[in-house]
C-alpha cells in the first residue's frame, strides 16, 4: 500500500530477547542516575552470550556491559537494546564505537533516545556502519521505563508519581482516622517497588506525625531513596526515623513552606531543611530537587500532599490502589481547595488497571484542561 | 490421586457449544420470569441442529425449544444445555422426559438447578436412562446468570444489584450538582443491557426531579423493566416520564416511605402506589415487590438509595463504574448514617474488573461483617 511504512514483523525469539533486556533495565531502575536505565543482551546463534544493565550513578552503559560479557563472541552477532546506543562523548565514550569495532551484526533498539544529542544519531551512525539496525520492539514499555528520565532531561524539574491507597469510595482513612492496612500485601510490595525506582519519596507532616514511617525499600540492595516530609515547621520529631537515619540509610529532607525566604541548610542532626517561601512552595521545591540532582519523586500522601500536586498541575503519574472495601464515610483522598466541574476536571489519559489480589490498581497521565 | 475426583477434559468443542447456549440464555434474560434464564443446544456429528432459549413467561423451557428445533436429528445427538434439565412438573411436562424419548445420547450441564425440586433430581433420572451425564462447564458463569432467580426463590425477596457511576475520588456529581454524564458511552450501553436483565429499576425522588429519567432499554425488543421511585410523598411530577408513561411501556411504582400505614393502591394516572410505613421501609418495600411478583430490582441512584441499600445489609450485587476523572470535590457515592471502621467495613467478594473504554467497572458481592 503506497505510502505506508512497511511494519516490521517480530518473532517469538525477538521478543523473548527483548524482554530480557526490559527486565535487567528494570532491575537497574532507580540507581544508574545521571544515566537512564537501560538493558542489552547479545545474542549468538540463538543464544544469550552476553547481558547487561546501565551501572550505578556515571560507570558503564548497558551495551558496554553486555559487550564486555560476550567478547568474542559478539562478532556476527545481534543486540537487542531498550534505548537507542548513544553516539556522544559523557562520562563514558560512544557506545555506537564500541557497537561498530565489536563486529556486531545487527541492532534492535525498543526506543529512540529523545535527548537532542542522541535522538536517531546513535542508530544512523550504526546503520551507515553496515549494521542492521531495528526499532520499536516494546517502545511503549521503553519509554515508559524512563518517562522520569526523559521529562527530567527535557523540563529541567523532578518527574512526580504520586500515589495514594484508598478504599472503593475514595477514602483514605475511616472516620476514627484509621489507615492501616486499607490494601493488601501484594499491593504494598508493589509500592516498595516503586520506591526502589524513584529518587525520593514524599510525604506530609502529618503522614509523618502520625505513622512515623521509614519510607525505605524492603530487600533494598541498592540503597534508599531520599525521604522528603513536607511541614509547616522547621523541626521534626527527634525520635522519628526520619531524624534519626538522616544522612545515614538516606537524605533527609525537610521542605519548609511558609515565610519569604529561601533557602538550604543542613541541621546537625543531618537533616536538611529548604525554605521555600509562601508562594508557588511546590515549584519552588522542584526547582531546589532539580538543582540537587534529584530526577524523580514519589509523593505518597497524605491525601492533602497529593492533592496539593495534583492540583497545582505538577502530578507527572498517577498511583491509585482501591481496596475491595467501601467506608460510606470517612477521610476523603482527594480533597482539592476549589473541587472542578465535571467540564473542567483533572483527566487521567492512558489509563491502566492492574490487579493485585483484592485490591485493583490504575495508574495514568493526570491532564488538567 | 486417592480421593479426588477425576476431572473432566472439556474439549474445544464443549466449550464453543456452551458458548453459545449462554449467550442464548443470556439474551432471553429478563423475560423468563418465574423461570430461571436457560440456553440450549443441540450437536449431531460436530453440528448444531438445535437451539433453543427459555420462553416468556412460562412457556416451554430452553430444551423443548432446542429439541423442537432438532427433530428427528436429535437422536443419538448430544445436548449442552446452561442448568440441569428439570424433572418435575410445573407449568409445563418434566424436559428430562422429553429428552429421554428424543433419544438423545449425552447431556452436559453447566450447574445443577438449586432448586430443592430438581437438585441433581433430574441428572440423575438421565443417567438412569443410559444417557451420558456430564457437569461443571462453565458453572461459575451459568450460575451466574441466574444468582437473582436462585436467591429469589430460595430467599423469597428480589434480588438487589446496586448501581452507581463515579469519578476516581468516589464523586457521583461535581460541585455544581453536574453528572453527565461521568462515564462514558460504552458504559451506558451496558447500563442499558443490565436494565433488560432486571424486572425493575429503582431511583430515588430527587433522581426522579432533577433527570427525568426514561428508565428503558434501549433497543428494548422485550419490553422495559418497571420503574421504581422512592418518595416521600405520594404524588409524582405529573409531567415526568414517571408518571406520563405510567403502565403503558411498564409499571411506574412510586414506594412512599414514612407515615404509619402498608398498603397498596394504583391512582388514575396508572401509578401504582406502595406505602412502606417508617420502621424498615427497604425491608417492607422488597418485602412487597416479591409479593408482586419481581424477581430483581436494579438500584440505579442517587447516591442516597445506593447507600441505603448497601449500608442495610440489601444489596447483592454491587457495579461500580469509575470514569477517568478526579473532581477533587463534590457529591460522594456512597454515604452512610453511620460511616463504618475499616475493621467492619462493607467488603466486596468475589471483586470483578471489566474495563469500558475510558471507564473501569468493578462488580462484585458487598458483605457487611
Amino acid at each position: 500500500m503506497r505510502g505506508e511504512k512497511a511494519s516490521v514483523a517480530w518473532t517469538a525469539d525477538d521478543a523473548r530477547f527483548m524482554s530480557l533486556a526490559l527486565s535487567l533495565a528494570d532491575e537497574a531502575k532507580g540507581t544508574t542516575f545521571p544515566n537512564p536505565a537501560v538493558g542489552a543482551v547479545i545474542v549468538k546463534d540463538g543464544k544469550v552470550v552476553g547481558k547487561g544493565a546501565t551501572s550505578r550513578c556515571g560507570g558503564p552503559h548497558a551495551e558496554r556491559n553486555a559487550l564486555t560479557e560476550a567478547g568474542d563472541r559478539a562478532r556476527g552477532a545481534a543486540l537487542y537494546v531498550t534505548l537507542e546506543p548513544c553516539c556522544h562523548f559523557g562520562k563514558t565514550a560512544p557506545c555506537t564505537d564500541a557497537i561498530i569495532r565489536a563486529g556486531l551484526r545487527s541492532v534492535v533498539a525498543s526506543a529512540k533516545d529523545p535527548n537532542p544529542l542522541v535522538n536517531g544519531k546513535g542508530l544512523r551512525s550504526l546503520g551507515k556502519a553496515g549494521i542492521a539496525v531495528r526499532t520499536g520492539l516494546f517502545e511503549r514499555e521503553a519509554t515508559r521505563l524512563n518517562e522520569d528520565f526523559f521529562f527530567w532531561i527535557t523540563r529541567r524539574r523532578p518527574w512526580v508519581s504520586v500515589k495514594l491507597a484508598m478504599t472503593l469510595d475514595g477514602k483514605i482513612a475511616d472516620l476514627y482516622g484509621d489507615s492501616k492496612w486499607i490494601t493488601s500485601v501484594d499491593s504494598r510490595a508493589f509500592v516498595h517497588d516503586l520506591r526502589r525506582k524513584h529518587a525520593a519519596v514524599c510525604i506530609g507532616r502529618k503522614t509523618l506525625e502520625k505513622d512515623n514511617p521509614r519510607l525505605t525499600v524492603r530487600h533494598g540492595k541498592t540503597g534508599n531513596p531520599a525521604r522528603i516530609v513536607f511541614s509547616g515547621k522547621a523541626s521534626a520529631p527527634p525520635n522519628s526515623y526520619f531524624v534519626r537515619d538522616a544522612g545515614e540509610t538516606s537524605r533527609s529532607i525537610l521542605v519548609v513552606h511558609g515565610g519569604r525566604g529561601r533557602s538550604r541548610r543542613t541541621l546537625a542532626s543531618g537533616v536538611e531543611v529548604w525554605r521555600t517561601g509562601r508562594e508557588e512552595s511546590l515549584r519552588e521545591f522542584l526547582h531546589a530537587a532539580y538543582e540537587e540532582g534529584i530526577p524523580s519523586v514519589l509523593v505518597e500522601g497524605g491525601g492533602m500532599l497529593a492533592s496539593a500536586f495534583l492540583e497545582g498541575g505538577l502530578a507527572n503519574r498517577l498511583y491509585v490502589f482501591y481496596a475491595n472495601k467501601i467506608l460510606g464515610g470517612g477521610a476523603a483522598g482527594f480533597a482539592f481547595a476549589r473541587p472542578l466541574s465535571l467540564l473542567e476536571c483533572v483527566k487521567i489519559d492512558q489509563m491502566e488497571v492492574v490487579r493485585f489480589a483484592n485490591d485493583i490498581m490504575i495508574t495514568g497521565i493526570p491532564v488538567r484542561r
